[in-house]
């Protein structure tokens, strides 16, 4: 089966030219001038006035996590599904490690949730919720299944927190192996401190859960693990950055040529204190970790411009999505925490959302070419998670993930486009440039005439190489 | 006629692959799996087993400069064709306004003496010696010709040295049309003082040169050319940088957002104070300004640090060569300055040896990866100086400026190999990897099987579009 | 003669005690507890419930500097007179070289003009306005009559103006014979083409001095030259400082360990472009260079913090005065730039009234301890300029140069109230903390019951040694 | 019972005078010039040719520390017996909360063990072992006993180590009720985790001691403990300081205008791995944490700088001595680490001999003046520690606690001639400038003739301020 898109502006991160591109099977096979290639083929898609971009790679989700006495609320079907409907075709998700047991006893199950349910490609990064003689050498077991990242969070004690001699242990193995440590970079345990100050003051509207994870709190977390990832010399990304102090301290780890690298979310460059601060109960729906910043002390510049300076390399959604009215099957999420932020389970919804909101920054706001666009949300994330270039980018050889998108029109943000299995938008009513006409997963098309065409299994698990964008 | 590179792994910024390349004419309008494009050519070349790089493009060239009383020994008929010999398909010289002369008038002066003569693709910056209103309304002039970058010079008082005042006007008119400033950065007052300082003390051998040009003039000039930059608002280009503390300044600007670049050269990454120490007057080989550093202050390793957290963005040679003996038409020239260092002509030859060197970084030393390699030596210097994609790269639509490299051969740099004018080279006797099988510029043969096929007039005048690497 | 001042708070910058002072002729002879020393004395003062401060040390006062056309309003006689009414007993004056002329002669000229007329003890600056091959001579001659500082200006091309190389010598002249370099560090070249645009397009008002004077302006110079300090090896003082950024350059050189000091001045701690705005012509009594900055930028903020982390060690007053109406001797001072700002003459009276807005500032806004307003008006402006431990403190063996101040009551700013030759005063109508009851040098009372008893010629001339302030 | 001091110079922290001192009882009630004063005494002291130096204060000292299953070798009576031999006339020493005891309990122990005891004045700051409700409310008791100070453990896991929220909730402690956190700020879980490691390996020599505590260890737990201080908004005190790296970032904090602090030792100043490596098991004397640095990586020359900058603050010498060979009573002490560094108690002795290593250090070397000598061993930390101006100066009120020195005569460093009771000096054989030849404790003599006058329990209890060093 041979596909032609022809006559469309194919954008890569290394720029743009006007080319038809063929697709054999589920491969890009060819690029070539109109007129020059002579090419026939099975079905011939006129791209005439669109881009035509490599799928996104959203290398930050959470699907069915468990998280607060809860479950994320898209599965691997629901959130797949919704990540093919906003032009995202790889996911990397999270297996997660329970305390006490074997870390491959959590891959395997998280590869049973997933394996024959996603719409696209997906793999795993491991969190390592229990480092210990045991769970080291299970890394490198992971790292032959093409599981090459692994996360640490210095959030959460109790729950998913590592302490620091954990964090340098995972580090020095990382070091050894090969792998790339992700890192949530957040004291928990002075957080935790504040949080039950503040509780005890009685302050428990969602405001206060970032109140009480002040910048400072995701500024020393991140010199923390650049520290010590230093010392063990291993790879440092660390993920869903939010404070301008934090990201100061990823340029200067790169200024000093260290491979330590910074992610952002759509979050965090569009959503601020004043959502968290809608009347009633309404600010839990943006409560997440890192939180929203508050705006005035410019943290969405300094995003931005670290976009603009490469200090930051990468945005993915941290899509973690729980409704705020009961869900069908797994009851109350965001209500949990009425009257105590803190039972409030952290996370947004944004696998769906997340290419057009960057689109848009990039050409309604100026903020990025949109080369810029492609490399941030495809062809970086592709790269840092060993993906390249089958993933990310449009090239002889690559994976025919392709978006084919429409710039002359508009489109609207709402929960009642949406396919992500929850039932708000964090960013509601926002319309934004452009509209995603197809999307197509190697090869085969999952997305044309507003119509989904896809079934649960399309995607197939990334045995994914080790980081390739070090330095 | 078409041409078809088959085999070869096909090498840009953004990848490699194993591809085909169809070339019609001039241009590149395919590039395809092997076994999959059913295309046919008038010629086919097996690149198996090489790389297929883009051309290289070099940005700072200096053919028949008049310096010191004498030219820079290479025409642009020799020089050009050395280029060719070296991989570069693309340069960018420098045409020289004579101080109490119209700018175009020496605009007009180099198009006469390059056009016609050109083994490949050629553009020129403007040298503003003499900032006036007259000059600044010309710079409007040359926007419109194509010639979209302009070079001042903080060294060379009462030769090419403009005052802070012209400086800062002719930035603020780059602001204004969308041009880029290019700065010699050295602080030539303070270097005049110490040299005829060094003069009178009878300190007059080759390495003094390098000793009264401290990185602190270096470091101070970069600042403040920075601070005009950030003050006029227009992009700036620092040119030839050797100094790490001069290269900290450009990496703090970046840091802050600022379209602020800099570019090292060969010499500054392989060359040393030793060199210049080198017995007699050969030192005088080496003497260029900015110097080359003392090695053990860390100059070099500091510079191919920079070179991969891209606070340097581009290699380029900075070509200016003078013969150690007499030349054949333009006379003596490095032996001007036996005795007194200030007077040997300040240059180095090197535009045809530039590729090979930094390729052999890239894979001997393990400096960057080809990738990289090729960013800096063809992709960034293009998008930096309006020629991508047309010059840079390998894609649909660019010109067919093409090097297969062979990687399994060893060469050697030597004077009795080099096709440069001039009567050494500044790295005789050193091997590096890899071998120049085949250059093309727009398609046409120029070296193949060791013999130069072109002709002068191969090469055309770029009329060259804005920056195009800007943030 | 004998004074004993009794019950006082004696305090110095390195601490306060409750003691009786000595004062045998003109010196400190004893310091003890009341009741511990059997001391009598030909007078005895009561000081109970009054700090006993020692007199300020004003090292930056221009009586009677030619600027523009006119004369600064106060000459030594009035100016000192002015001086001692604000508890200021010490000035270093600036004597000024005429381009052209030696430099022994404008020496001689301003000791002239101030011997026998001074009502305190002042020393000189020389300002080097010609640097040459005698002038760099003359600045070993003067190092001998105790001038052991040498200002050199970046600003006011074609008037005080030295060229980079200029200072670059001067600098490693003082580096051989222990001078201290003192620097208006304002890039005047890019301020006069700033200047002359803004001219040009009818920008006339005074608040176009402060708007032609960016802030990039006086970080850059000073940038420069830190820069060339450092390469030459002499101290530096960088001179009324009031950018945020300029500030940064000093601290980052003194982090580094370099000999780089900064004063700042009362009218950059209290003054900003409201001011300058004031309606009509008003403004004008607020024009000197460095320009004083606006609020909202938080350079004054910035200062109070450098001054709390001694990356400022002075406060001086530059005191410049120039009359809004005519001089009765002088004739048009500040109305020479009515319709015009770069007529008007930069400068702004100060001398009376710093010792008690810095007090004010220790005081009502807990600015500074008492002890750190002593050290930054009196005690460290005395080492930095080689007259400490004569001056700047109360022990044993110093001068007694000494002021009883009450700080039960508070007294208002007003030209009304004022001794200076000016007709206006630059803060009229602040209330601050604190009357100066007495002011003796050494050891004659000069101010009394708000009466004055000194005479003309009460002052010497102090032949300074060099800095005692350098690390 | 009068006293007085004649025709000394009198070197203060503020300057030097030749002056008489007048001492009635314990206190200085005058200093005046000769033949000015008309003073008589009951003894009359000739100090012509002598500096008069405030005595040493020396904040930080371990008398009888338990520590690795011994004690540290000098007990109260001994030891501040040698501190008194070394010009030292204050200690602050710390008293020790036991896990799961009040930490008064341990305060009252460590007041039993040295009330009557001691030689010299002293005070105690409290060490917070188990920081939890109880214990936050001790803080406020313990400050209204005059102990203004906490020491917490970054290092030492499970004995003297608090967790980051323990850290956290004592610095909100302090900084409402005005103490000073002082921290011991090196990583001690990373350190464990490298230590074990080691240990592994086979590493037990006394030179792995320092490689498993890499200087990244001690810079990222002072940027960790600044990081919680700003935060709580408390002062801290960073004591025994001696990488590089981590004074960098107690000046960047410093810079910012935080109450931030720092002290390094003269086994810092002076030791290094050379020491470590001696031949047998001698480098057990030189282990201390944290640990000496090596030399080549320009620690020595950081340390020196940063007192100059004064971006250290205070030269103590974390005195806590342990003999080599069996003790008499205490058994063995560093012996107890034959085969395994970690079981080598940690300290060094060093109370009797700063004072005379750091005179050394300014007259011999030239690393600084004499009054930066008085200021960083006597004034500073007497100012930091509430005990300024009876403290850390001469000068009218202050307590007499004087140290006349003769500079005309060379002393060696040996445990031969020290009084400290441990076998070994760790600058055997040393010789250094200047002789003590007495020392006065509140007017009483200590030292004279090279013979103690003193008797257990002349030292009294110093309940101490707050921090009079803050801005």
């Amino acid at each position: 089966m041979k596909t032609l898109i022809e006559n469309g502006i194919v954008v890569t991160h290394a720029g743009r030219m006007t080319a038809d591109v063929l697709i054999d099977g589920e491969t890009v096979v060819g690029i070539a001038a109109s007129g020059s290639h002579g090419w026939t083929a099975d079905r011939v898609i006129d791209a005439a006035g669109r881009f035509v971009f490599p799928g996104g790679v959203d290398v930050h989700t959470h699907m069915e996590l468990p998280f607060g006495g809860t479950f994320a609320s898209d599965d691997f079907e629901s959130g797949t599904r919704a990540a093919a409907w906003g032009g995202t075709t790889t996911i990397v998700d999270f297996a997660v490690q329970t305390i006490g047991e074997p870390m491959m006893a959590g891959y395997e199950a998280w590869r049973e949730k997933s394996d024959g349910r996603c719409a696209i490609d997906y793999g795993f990064h491991m969190i390592v919720s229990d480092v210990n003689e045991q769970s080291l050498k299970e890394m490198d077991i992971l790292m032959g299944e093409g599981v090459t990242s692994f996360k640490l969070f210095m959030a959460y004690p109790g729950v998913l927190y590592s302490d620091d001699g954990q964090i340098f242990m995972a580090m020095q193995k990382a070091a050894e192996n090969g792998g790339t440590i992700m890192m949530h970079a957040e004291n928990g345990i002075v957080i935790d401190v504040l949080r039950d100050q503040a509780i005890k003051r009685g302050e428990t509207d969602p405001i206060y859960h970032a109140i009480t994870r002040p910048p400072i709190t995701e500024s020393e977390a991140t010199h923390r693990a650049i520290a010590y990832a230093e010392l063990a010399g291993c790879p440092l990304y660390v993920v869903h950055m939010s404070a301008d102090e934090a990201v100061a301290e990823v340029a200067l780890a790169r200024d000093r040529g260290l491979n330590v690298f910074g992610e952002t979310c759509p979050q965090y460059l569009y959503l601020d204190w004043d959502n968290l601060r809608e009347p009633g109960f309404e600010g839990a729906k943006y409560v997440c970790s890192t939180p929203v910043r508050s705006r005035e002390d410019g943290h969405q510049d300094a995003l931005w411009m670290a976009l603009a300076t490469n200090d930051l390399q990468v945005i993915s959604t941290d899509h973690c999505p729980f409704c705020m009215n009961d869900h069908p099957t797994l009851g109350t999420q965001k209500r949990l925490g009425e009257g105590d932020f803190t039972k409030i389970p952290n996370g947004i919804p944004g696998v769906e959302e997340r290419m057009r909101l960057i689109y848009d920054g990039a050409v309604s706001d100026g903020r990025m070419s949109l080369e810029r666009f492609v490399e941030v949300c495809s062809a970086t994330p592709a790269k840092m998670f060993g993906m390249y270039p089958k993933k990310g980018t449009i090239a002889v050889g690559s994976d025919a993930d392709i978006v084919i998108w429409n710039p002359d029109v508009e489109t609207m943000m709402s929960v009642d486009v949406n396919h992500m299995d929850v039932d708000y938008s964090a960013y509601e009513g926002k319309t934004v440039k452009g509209k995603i006409e197809m999307v197509m997963s190697r090869g085969r098309v999952l997305i044309e005439n507003d119509t989904y065409h896809g079934s649960p299994g399309d995607g197939s698990f990334i045995a994914r190489d080790t980081n390739q964008y070090l330095i």
